[in-house]
């Protein structure tokens, strides 16, 4: 049975080192943590991290613990063992999200409820689609993406002030997938990545699979920390800022028009390129300052999809940027996806757009969410819930927690209530938001939602 | 003009590092093969080079030529130009192939005509699925993908003798993603990888993008080279050896049994791991040895699409690997896209897959293949092609020119004439395939495409 639970050990740190949650130099967790976690005595951690520092996978250092080795050598310990509960880290939220079934209630998940789409609209797409021009339904599309949308998110992004022709939109697989083609032809391993703190989940696990190392800035209402901000580009020189300048994610705040200007001209003087993730835009109540436009696509590049507002399930994002690097983007892509994303889809997305009900989706689903918010503000707060903003739009609420609460351990114990929670150290480099929440407020309606919080709050931990 | 003829250069230059094509330390083309390309003189080569010197693009190394310089700096030369005429490179025949229109002739592209795919069947799922589950429509799916679909594969791969759980096949956004997060999961930059001399043009690209060092063994009518095989494994210690066994890419032979159990045996000792990319596996006339079911995946991992049997614009692929090999992939799969394919698009493949017909469709291709493959091998014959083997299946013809004609300038000039080849050359890493070409035997109906390569061969390419 030991060396079962010896197993364990190994296989956890395998499978972190297979999927670069940890590589070569990091940290590996602390005897007295990792037999925390898998419930297990310390010694028998002992045991399985002298295996793996034998097998040359980690390696001791006097006093300050144990590390991935330079060269690890994963498929030694990668025996197939028992499914273990995961590391509440950054990839956690996301698997819970995706992974769990509909009978569980996920105010810790990214989207909107599926009956809040356009549904009998994406439904009239499908069917007219259905007598679609034979090569839309069998043919590669071309290496940039279909015609008609990338000349449509041309116009739009004309109306909100960015000057950017249909050859400077590269459609993607996804607002994610845009993201990493982005990150593979401006970084190489080694470089500095900042990103804000709090920032984006998945952020992390992006930049942890391209090998950089990730810095982090404070966020506030206004955006980024500015002094701490131009600290961070003396000290780190990072190549890359990754943020959301609209309804941030998590926070739900917005870029005030100075702090955006101040952040360019900083990323001028030291040669810093920033990547807008642009995901939120289409719920915002009116367009706010936007860093792709204020610097003409010289050195931002801004990334967006249709997941939001239309359907996650069709798989469409975009960049918007330069022309060089649009073309070099669009060679990437072929090199590792062949192609971009379904012109079937791309199609689809295009017909449902211009059908002329998107306007008016739109604003119904800012009145809608207005009153959710309204609402999760209120019965969070008869929790002892406080918001840390009240976002201008969007479906996002963070949140503090009340008294001396853990976000990660109310999360680990209201998934065994049914309950998908996303704790705030997720969302932190610094893991200093241990004390904060993100709620979807699109996600709460169901007061049972509340109940167990509440219960979660005043007993449950206390067992 | 003088200017801009060296804008040309140097924008051509820092092209290609910003796409990779080119990486720190790389030579840089020779100033007269750079010359001879562009149709300029090799003074303004010269004056081009040391300008990107002066930047530190590229760096002089006395008596060996230009290389580029430790830490590129592509954005001081990624001034906009015109567009070049792109350099026959494995993304060349990619980028022609998708991003021409149905106005020219495709012989060297890589997938069937539009109108052999089941499109009747694709038409009635599509249909069907406008009133399928709102959430089919609307959500993010699961990070593996549809269950349905990954247990209908898991059946047939038993079928073939590859004993693979549901829960050990991961669907992708398409095969060559699929191969993408293979690469990300196993390789590191400055690794070495192992493939076949010819092989799928994107390997290389894909392989570039991931920065490591790519070397190459003969391929032969049986597979790999079994001599040069070892002896690359002992020089190069790869980490990884991509291949298709089945109807190879681009000479269309299939491994032999002994030739597989060797190369597994092979790959024990040198601890190899293999990608089998199996995408044209669904045309053998029979099940040939396939890697991935003599090694039981223990370090063979398996690649598959639907992209050549039923829609190319679909977009979905899957891996089959070890169970902690899927589980690493699907944490990757998240961290870079968020999920998996469409589970629209994937309820679609799985409808089309399981409604009866599709068996019906393979044998209907395949019998028109062996149509098609003798008419194009009597046609080509004729004006002195000469196919390196006749295939078992499948559509791929690899073939020896007439003469000492170069595959790469013919197909430089069939392009003019509307016709895109797939010159020998993008095929190999060695550059020793300059009197092949690939054909696709499916896109040669039209007797004009021979009467074209006939006037290139006899009269257009003498003056």
């Amino acid at each position: 049975m030991k060396a079962g639970r010896r197993a364990l050990v190994m296989d956890d740190i395998g499978r972190r080192i297979t999927s670069r949650a940890l590589v070569a130099g990091d940290k590996v967790p602390s005897i007295r943590s990792c037999a925390a976690r898998l419930g297990i005595s310390p010694s028998t951690v002992v045991e399985a991290y002298d295996l793996l520092v034998a097998d040359g996978v980690i390696e001791a250092r006097r006093g300050a613990g144990f590390f991935v080795a330079d060269k690890p050598q994963p498929f030694a310990v990668a025996e197939t063992g028992p499914q273990l509960e995961r590391e509440v880290d950054p990839l956690w939220v996301a698997r819970q999200s995706i992974d769990t079934g509909e009978e569980k209630q996920k105010p810790g998940c990214g989207w909107l409820p599926a009956d809040w789409m356009p549904v009998s609209s994406l439904r009239k797409a499908m069917r007219s689609m259905s007598s679609a021009r034979i090569d839309l339904l069998t043919n590669y599309g071309s290496a940039k993406g279909e015609t008609g949308l990338r000349r449509f998110l041309s116009r739009r992004l004309h109306d909100q002030g960015l000057a950017a022709d249909p050859d400077q939109v590269l459609l993607t697989g996804s607002g994610s997938q845009a993201l990493d083609l982005v990150c593979r032809m401006l970084l190489k391993p080694g470089d500095t990545v900042l990103v804000d703190d709090p920032c984006y989940f998945n952020f992390q696990a992006l930049l942890r699979a391209h090998q950089v190392a990730i810095k982090s800035v404070p966020y506030t209402a206004l955006g980024p920390d500015l002094a701490k901000f131009e600290a961070a580009l003396t000290e780190h020189r990072p190549r890359l800022y990754l943020t959301n300048s609209a309804l941030h994610n998590p926070t739900g705040a917005t870029m005030s028009a100075p702090t955006a200007h101040r952040l360019l001209t900083l990323a001028e003087i030291h040669d810093l390129v920033i990547v807008e993730d642009d995901i939120f835009s289409d719920f915002e109540p009116d367009v706010s300052p936007r860093l792709a436009s204020l610097d003409g696509l010289e050195r931002v590049l801004r990334v967006g999809s249709f997941s939001k507002t239309l359907s996650a399930s069709f798989r469409c994002g975009y960049i918007t940027a330069r022309p060089d690097w649009i073309e070099a983007l669009t060679d990437l892509q072929v090199a590792t996806n062949f192609s971009g994303p379904s012109p079937m889809v791309a199609s689809l997305l295009y017909s449902v757009l211009t059908d002329g009900g998107y306007r008016k989706h739109l604003d119904a689903l800012k009145t809608r969410l207005v009153a959710c918010r309204g609402d999760a503000i209120k019965r969070l707060g008869e929790l002892g819930f406080s918001p840390w903003i009240e976002p201008r739009g969007g479906f996002l609420l963070w949140c503090e927690l009340p008294g001396q609460h853990d976000a990660t351990e109310l999360a680990r114990a209201a998934l065994q209530q049914g309950l998908v929670l996303a704790p705030g150290n997720v969302f932190s480099v610094t893991q200093n938001m241990g004390s904060f929440m993100r709620f979807n407020v699109s996600q709460m309606r169901d007061p049972g939602c509340y109940e167990t919080l509440d219960r979660l709050l005043t007993g449950t931990l206390n067992t």
